[in-house]
């Protein structure tokens, strides 16, 4: 399972706080801890006005860099933002995202391609966002192919079929599984990734309905997941699915887990 | 979700002494217990010796019957605890179970045909547990084509494609998951139903494991589990998960479960 951790993120105002001063110490005690608990990705999104935000992120990739062994993922609505990320970036970033809404998949897949990344690309078009499990399936197809002419390989690509919130449309955790299986088998070899937390917006107990979601995904094909590696119960879930999976070999990964204290509270 | 609650199994010492001793009050209060946490059967195991179990079992059901407003699961490899079991039930019982092993299928279906029950059938036959998926669905196949054959609906046929230890086989869990799906695509109209523990066998932190199985089965079709309804993170698991398939109108069970105070301590 591929883990970007959400952490590092301009909506919240600590960040955002911290991107504006300048404060790296707290970038990179973030970072450190989302690499502890498990991340293979730092999500990196300044959140900052278009007009400084592809210096900050430029920034926010250093820091990160220097803190932490992992790869960055670029996070920003903003091209020119998510170039100056990946000019900063050494190693093989993933950017976060395109989609097919406008013109904006080929001028974000083209900088992928230069600069040697992966990409989050969306199932988003310009009929806005996708309910059913077909409509996702059918723009997962149109974003696949647009990589693919581009010069992507399959592994480069991961895409997100968006979560949608249960309590406003009760059969949005249904559509979504579908989705999820639905485009592992209609492409094979790229990855399909989510992020959680829209799922459960508005609900109590979110945690709960975030994890369990997450083991379901992870069994019709969710290879990768956008989310907060400091939640401990949903990492603990991730080590239970992989054995699950069969892809812990000889449970390690899991023992490991356990002989850490990383498992009890949640069993 | 269809629960069927394990506890009152005469392999616990305290069930079986209780069993013996005629201890009405205990095993009236086991069986409130977990009709109240939600199950929607009642399993009754005497686990005593075979020349006395018939009567054992008939007393188990009879002070289940008149505790709770839930219907029976007979539980015994004795056909004649069996029928013991079923005189004394009431109602629409589930019997535990059938399996293709020896000629043992045919007594056992035809007992659950003629009280109007239904039945668990076991994935088992003369070469043994299963290992591999493709095993567990064509034993299924003949299962379901016996049990037609006596004149029982798919909808009283509980398929359970046993569970082995990850621990032992490290490709178990896959291998069930695949079992699950692939028995609700070839034989639509009956259920899937499964006994959690084994699964975790030998390994730390079972609950973790078990309550991450059960949330990945039921996205793939398993609509029944035999499980301890006193198990709060299980219980709490099946009701996000009924939310995420969209099973929960307007997501009232889990709303309900929260103010209950069910869902806090798993979030």
């Amino acid at each position: 399972m591929i883990i970007v951790g959400e952490r590092i993120n301009g909506t919240r105002t600590r960040i955002r706080e911290a991107v504006t001063a300048r404060d790296a110490a707290f970038i990179t005690e973030e970072a450190r801890r989302q690499a502890e608990a498990g991340a293979d990705y730092i999500d990196v999104n300044a959140g900052t006005d278009p007009a400084r935000e592809p210096e900050d992120l430029a920034w926010l990739v250093q820091i990160v860099q220097r803190s932490v062994g992992k790869p960055v993922c670029v996070d920003s609505p903003n091209v020119e933002a998510l170039r100056a990320g990946l000019e900063a970036s050494e190693g093989r970033a993933l950017v976060n995202s395109a989609s097919a809404e406008g013109g904006r998949a080929e001028a974000v897949l083209n900088l992928v391609k230069e600069h040697g990344a992966r990409v989050v690309a969306l199932t988003l078009d310009d009929t806005g966002l996708p309910k059913t499990a077909q409509q996702r399936i059918e723009i997962a197809r149109r974003l696949a192919a647009k990589a693919e002419e581009v010069g992507l390989e399959r592994d480069d690509i991961f895409i997100d079929p968006l979560a949608r919130a249960v309590a406003v449309e009760n059969e949005q955790g249904a559509e979504l599984l579908e989705a999820v299986g639905g485009i592992r088998e209609s492409l094979p070899g790229l990855h399909v990734i989510c992020g959680l937390s829209n799922i459960s917006f508005q609900m109590p107990s979110r945690r709960l309905l975030n994890r369990t979601f997450l083991a379901m995904a992870m069994a019709g094909g969710l290879d990768a997941a956008i989310l907060d590696p400091l939640d401990g119960g949903l990492m603990a879930t991730v080590c239970a699915a992989e054995v699950l999976l069969g892809r812990d070999e000889m449970c390690l990964g899991y023992i490991q887990a356990h002989r850490a204290g990383r498992l009890a509270e949640w069993s």
